[in-house]
């Protein structure tokens, strides 16, 4: 039986708040009975809505962060928006977890600075699962750390992992590092470096990914810094899109070609559906003290409801609890190592 | 009335050699009148072949560099190897090109070693054409430098600019650096200084790219460290193949699917021509003296026959006369705002 669990929810988040938001809200609540939403946002959105649906309740909020504003200035100052009260609804413990489709650049500074990192880790890191007609695979980190420092990439390839397996159900996950040659030895200094302690440190490590591994799932985690992550997401993205809408030009050119459309139109929406990013609702910042998921600016309400309920899974499935245990452990046994090596 | 050219061809280069490269060296002869080839490889494969055609030369090479072996020490050591006969041969002005679709590495040294750097250009970069269903796009640098400085980036767009312009017809490029946001002051502390360096420097800059901009052409060169580059490349490759991969399985699921198939069979032929590597016929390495393609190791004929008349195409175009002028131009003119400077 699955536990009670209090979401908080941006009701601003997304180019087409508050409406998308409190209808993927709606079919949230009605998807799961032991779902609570504390719905975050203006007063005359919030209150209507929780007063005419169950287990919500209204939490009025008298600032908005838009897509526009400087995302840790706006953080800083603007401590009645959707967004930073949400993460401190999960700092005080009034929820355990927090989604929203705004600002991904604000949702990410509110989380490191509100809800605070998990101890041992020393960035937070933004996770997606990269929707492959084959199966998902989740890329790590797709743009919280645009600089990075090798030894992050082995926390990424952790809190990843546990992300993998715990929310997304990959039994023994396999890690690799996205690199410009399968070979050992191949890339820049950068992932050379990474490459050599993701070896020595990270169990489920299987080697070097390259970009055309990613979307046929020859790994299920692709670990990498924000920058080449965010890049690639994007560019699987853009790929997709513009491939799906020349192949509706071809399918509609002539009435020959729209006849034959109709036979392949259910296979084809399948397949969009596969390579949807709001299947998965949304990239949840690993390595802080609860549950955050960020949600896709053009979050429809299936993706908001997707997103909902999957920060409500990565509740249930402790994730943060898991990840603060193995820092924990990574840390004591870096420490007894280092004792080994003084004694 | 086009001049004559002389190009060299790695007859042991690609996957399925020498047999492909034979039959397109065949086409590419027959395809201009003009062309004369010199073809490097085993006595046993180029005489008879240069016997029994018109234009072709044979020149018997000893060795061969394999795809498994070390590049740079490979090109070191194996002199009589048909990737550094034929940049030997451009060097010493037998021919004005050479094209392979061997070792990418190799063919990097070889270029860099025995057909030497332009001067005044800091480091070669691999450009390639992203085949896109919108129109051509120029992406450089795509793997010759995994480790870059921001200032290489001015160069690798200057270069790739006149690519796009005199080889492949783009009419004033506009070139853009490929980022993690579109504003300005986005990215990593590298982006940004290469973004500062390009607005500076670059007159076609036109600001950043994200990934999901290069399929739809929204720029016509993107510039990038050849880390990033090569990530973005194989990528884009490898989710048009899965995604048409699934596809194929979607149109043959069932009799219905199959006739419906049928209707817009020759449409997905063409897109699949317009998406394929094979079209452009490969990546020419900027900033050496004398023209060098680098084929996919995957060619078949016609990515030979295309990247034989591609590298034609590119000693036509003059393109290593215009980057020695652009380079010569640039450190004159920057030597003047030095003086300017300390005046």
């Amino acid at each position: 039986m699955s536990h009670k669990v209090t979401i908080a929810v941006d009701a601003m988040g997304g180019d087409e708040a508050p409406g998308t938001v409190l209808e993927g809200v709606a079919d949230a609540l009605a998807a799961d009975e032991n779902l609570t939403v504390i719905l975050c946002g203006p007063a005359d959105v919030v209150e209507p809505f929780a007063a005419t649906h169950g287990r919500c309740e209204a939490r009025a909020c008298s600032e908005t962060i838009s897509m526009a504003e400087h995302p840790a200035n706006a953080v800083r100052t603007k401590k009645d928006s959707s967004i930073v009260v949400g993460c401190r609804l999960v700092k005080e413990g009034a929820a355990q977890g927090f989604f929203s489709a705004g600002s991904t650049g604000a949702c990410l500074a509110a989380g490191t600075l509100v809800m605070g990192r998990i101890k041992g880790i020393a960035r937070p890191a933004l996770a997606t699962v990269i929707p492959s007609p084959v199966r998902p695979v989740i890329l790590c980190d797709i743009g919280a750390n645009a600089d990075c420092k090798p030894e992050y990439l082995v926390q990424f390839g952790q809190m990843a992992s546990v992300y993998a397996e715990k929310v997304i159900g990959i039994e023994n996950p396999r890690a690799a590092l996205l690199n410009i040659g399968e070979e050992d030895a191949k890339g820049s200094q950068f992932a050379q470096e990474a490459h050599r302690l993701l070896a020595e440190r990270l169990p489920n490590f299987a080697g070097n990914a390259e970009g055309g591994d990613i979307l046929p799932a020859k790994f299920d985690v692709v670990i990498t810094d924000g920058f080449t992550g965010n890049v690639c997401l994007k560019t699987i993205e853009g790929t997709s899109k513009t491939l799906f809408r020349t192949l509706k030009g071809i399918m509609m050119k002539t009435p020959v070609t729209k006849l034959g459309a109709l036979a392949i139109k259910g296979g084809l929406k399948e397949l969009q559906a596969q390579v949807s990013p709001d299947t998965y609702g949304g990239a949840p910042l690993l390595g802080v003290k609860g549950a955050l998921l960020v949600g896709h600016g053009s979050s429809g309400a299936l993706a908001i409801k997707n997103g909902v309920l999957a920060t409500m899974r990565i509740v249930r499935a402790g994730v943060s609890e898991i990840i603060a245990q193995t820092a924990a452990a990574t840390s004591a046994s870096a420490t007894m190592n280092n004792v080994r090596r003084d004694a």
